[in-house]
């Protein structure tokens, strides 16, 4: 049985001593084992994992390893679980904790960092100078679970108390897995300036960090949001998530229809979760001087882009792979108080052992899919499908 | 004689009733004209200008017009005067002006901005959403000397308060013309975040504002500071002028240089003044995650960009076109402390009436010109000259 | 008739040449009088004043002089007109103004800043260094509306373009008077840190500013939401607006009942609005390590302060007086997006004949007033009355 | 002999089982004692502490307990061993551990933090949200050495890899332990905004923090730099250290004096280093509007406040109780590159078994001591005595 020194347990949540989790071999092969439990150390708890939902960059993952690419780059791991959306129940409480109970929900964030670079020291965690360096001579105790980590495609997982989110009874599992796609649009805004309330924003493309984007920048205040994309069911769902305008860009030029809306003065902020060739230049050309523009994705190849328009017109332009500095707190607390309904891109739910069946509906979009969840019980899941 | 009413005189300081200016005609076309000495209103003075420098942005104005690509771009001006980093003394008040005193000597910024826009009203002047509306049925009383309204190639100029800057008494009008120039890189560290001691940054292009950047970044304790170029003689002065280590990019891959000078590490920051193609890439592989990249220079055509090395470096990327945010100040309270010798980027001086020749040695790099610097007193020049 | 010169007038809101409005003339000593319609000169507007509400600070000021301790203090100014909280509609454009037309509601925010001191050309323009310099020879033409320039009291003002914002249709004029106090409110938070979502805050001092405190906090998404007041209406009246606790004084010790709420870890922010004699001492007791305290209120004699705990705690404490940062924007953003009903505050009406017996309501708090607003047209407030 | 599992060693640097270091006994009482050496963890090292600076806060803790006044305050420990401004040379590495290297020179901030809670994610590590919750059931890892965890009067110490700071060859021992002051300086004039470089400023106090404050200010570029005082021999030295004008508070009123010296306008920054009673009314009346006082020293009595000048004038105020935001860096950058000679407030060195004088000499100031070291080796104490 389950019982390492030093770790708190209780007999309401009994935990075996093995457990089931996908592994990743030669990139692309996921395979369903029996492994141990791990064993949580100081500030660490022990997540049984009720829901995990599926991500682009898990695709990605799966097929090319970790997603930083820090100076040199980052190995492909083989060996381990990948799934980073993820929420549970505490099983168990490593040394010294006490912020969290045994029993209660959670969701995560992904990255812990190292807590111990320049950046971390900083607040920066997402940006940890040790990314990826959790293990043999160089082991700097970074964590990024599902990217560099174990993470949730399994039946439990360690996490560091600074990725815990608290989740109320009456929010669902699933939509507990979607906090961290909120966070990183939350991160984003928060980068952004902060200061939402009766500014602008245009979001591009409406996958799910773009349509939960809406969502906060509206929550946030925002006036007007305006989405732009190419699927009109995608649109529409934005649409009740809070854009007050919505732009398919097969039928409209997307800069011209922006600063139609705008009387020609342009937005305030461009969150840009598209990735397409040309997203920076019609960003640039849809903020006004002094502009914002995040980037929350990226098309794979280098594209062209006019800096002549950046810097003329002094704008502001960053990256951000995630979560960071608390942002999926700030999410948390904005869908606690339900002032939008994330569960909208929630489309299709299975159990963990047909993992690979999940993983196909999000890459090929099968059925729409947006947000594929993967929940531990099949019980739960059959009733979802009944529903 | 000129006695506007409401403006303040004194007899020490006698003006005119008209001034010699150069005055802009079709585009490249430059002619010296006799016309009115303007009249400062509440809140400007009347600077006499002693001495002009000349930029870049000076052959790119003459030649093309205002430098800022507001939505739908500025029209090509004409008859009005070019130059803005002037600087002189102050001749007449304004109403209500005693921020100034007449025959002090001042320095000047560029941009005044609207003052009435959303920008301005949040201290981010030079990017004024009323950029270039300072006449006709839309004057908003934007002002940006030399760029969109009369500016220093002649012999008086009206500045709005808020552009002066104090010379002391032991600083040359050569040097004083320089403020403005390490103003911009100032503003540049500083939107890169202000905290700059013993953080590590590259300056990449040792045109004036690199090499300015390079004695800014110095004088707030970075360290390394590291520049980067292709001619020795410019990457000389740099070491003059403060930096650790120069990098010859003719002859050194410059973000192997930089990294091993850095150990692997990256740098906390860049500052890009050089322009080239592959300069954001290239700057993107030599700052470490969450790192800073200021964009002070741009390609004029649209250059392929590695946007996946932003985004998933979490780096931030931002231009600037000139000053802001007051630096100038901080870069004068520098230079008036002697922190650095700005005037080692001064190479030639020409008198008022010789502005061609001066244009053509700056703009052909004549005789290793960096700075060229027009005075409006012939004995002056000729004295400089004999030294 | 008003006509004049580079103004622009319409036709369907034609301005006569005199107006009404309350003149101050010794301390406390208002008279109604006939007086001329002022001009508006480049970036300002003619506003009608259709509605103003009563705050506080007006009794000061009609009682003791402008609220700015300037160095040296500000003296008592006579012949002008006080009010600082009004909406009107656009009756007239001064030059070159096309931001707002004639016959939009707007309403405004009291400090235009001199717009040309350092600290207006940070964007602080509620801190100018030039308050209260507009008249004389050292007019620096700051303007303060209602505190050292002609306010609302009376039938016409003039604003600078910076100080207005737009009044949605479907918002009474009663509830656009109130923008400017939970702007206030607004910049209160914003000076916090701005990140507010998922904090906790404790507001002391169930006035205006502190319950629309209450609401702006609640809108951002703060988490829990404490009330501390004396009055259990007012008390109520703050659930209504999103209170999560509300601790009356007079029963329970205020930080005992704050720390039991949030066992023992305090809160994030403490927006203090009693200007009680313990405020200080109390907020430092109710804020965790490295939280911050903003002063909306203070108590008008000096009050003994337990200084080492602010210091050892790493405590932030600011002062704010009035709106600033454009918050009056994100707060009217929340108001015209219906985030919370700001008229739950407003408690009578009056006509502008009224005005001594809406200043006794608003002081004497007569039938637990809290907002008396005074309103141009008798009718409406007939009609106000009738409701 | 010391051999611990996990730990690098080095044989040129052998470290001994055991070692003399001062403990504290009862409030008050320290006493000299042989214990083990400890052992460093994952992201530690062992330090072989060469030299330790006294700090008015030693006397302090050793009469009184740790600093914080956390919720409930912190019981006084004993049997730990205190002193916190401590450099050496590291001695041996925790697992995982290559940022420094055995045999490398280091001096040391205090604070760790718990790297858990929600201020150390956000970076404000010295405010961490468990100080003093290191031993026991509650035990969250928080390090504060000197404070909360052993310090620096003894041989070696552990030290989280955070908290240390490379110490150059050409700096002396001596000036090492001057860092951390150096450090707590600079935090206060991040905090104060940053952007320190032709701003006026007033330090009021001239002890060390006070002293060292004027350098980093001065390095930063500030001016004028005021400093005010009750010794001429301290404010000489503050002279030295680049102070551009000094006030003695007894010969003159140091409100007017500053207000002389600015031509009434104020100052940007106070710096408050002297903790008397009337020092933050008197900071009110010196800073201008908009400005900003950092406490770092305080009344130990509450004392009578004008709340209403901080409030009406915008006023931050905050205080700090050490570095934080890894100033430290900076402030070692800047004594790197010998901005300023810290060691000007170095007056006495003993040995490590003279500690009782040392810290005698420190409370009672015999023979004007301001900074006195003891160091580790008797050699050098007898070296530097004469000197």
């Amino acid at each position: 049985m389950y019982a390492p020194q030093g770790v708190k347990l209780s007999p309401k949540m009994p935990v075996p001593d093995t457990m089931r989790a996908w592994v990743l071999g030669e990139p692309g092969e996921l395979k369903l084992v029996e492994k141990p439990v791990p064993v949580p150390k100081r500030a660490e708890v022990l997540v049984r994992i009720d829901a995990v939902a599926i991500c682009a960059t898990d695709l990605e993952v799966i097929a090319h390893g970790p997603p930083a690419k820090v100076q040199g780059g980052l190995p492909f791991n083989k060996n381990w679980t990948p799934g980073h959306e993820y929420m549970g129940t505490v099983a168990a409480l490593g040394p010294g904790v006490d912020e969290y109970a045994i029993g209660e929900r959670v969701t995560v964030e992904i990255h812990a960092g190292c807590r111990q670079c320049k950046r971390c020291r900083q607040g920066m965690y997402t940006s940890c100078l040790n990314y990826g360096l959790n293990y043999g001579d160089v082991d700097k105790g970074h964590r990024a679970n599902g990217f560099t980590t174990d993470g949730g495609f399994g039946e439990y997982a360690i996490n560091n108390i600074n990725t815990l989110v608290h989740v109320p009874d009456d929010m669902s599992d699933e939509e507990a897995t979607l906090v961290v796609t909120a966070g990183t649009a939350m991160y984003g805004l928060t980068e952004l300036g902060g200061l939402v309330a009766g500014e602008s924003i245009v979001v591009t493309g409406p996958g799910p960090i773009g349509l939960l984007g809406v969502a906060v920048a509206k929550a946030l205040g925002a006036e007007p949001v305006i989405l732009t994309g190419t699927r009109d069911n995608r649109l529409q769902i934005g649409r009740e998530l809070g854009a007050d305008h919505v732009i398919n860009v097969r039928r409209q030029d997307a800069v011209e229809a922006v600063q139609r809306i705008m009387n020609g003065r342009g937005v305030d902020y461009v969150l840009e979760c598209a990735g397409a060739p040309n997203a920076i230049d019609e960003a640039a050309r849809m903020v006004n001087r002094g502009g914002k523009i995040c980037l929350a994705a990226f098309p794979h190849e280098p594209v062209p882009i006019d800096v002549a328009a950046l810097v003329t017109n002094n704008i502001y332009l960053y990256g951000i792979r995630g979560e960071g500095k608390s942002a999926t707190h700030r999410a948390a607390a904005f869908m606690a108080q339900k002032r939008f309904d994330a569960t909208k891109i929630h489309t299709h739910t299975f159990g963990l052992d047909d993992l690979p069946t999940a993983l196909r509906y999000a890459r090929d979009r099968v059925d729409d899919a947006i947000k594929v969840v993967v929940k531990r019980r099949t019980e739960a899941v059959q009733q979802a499908a009944a529903e």
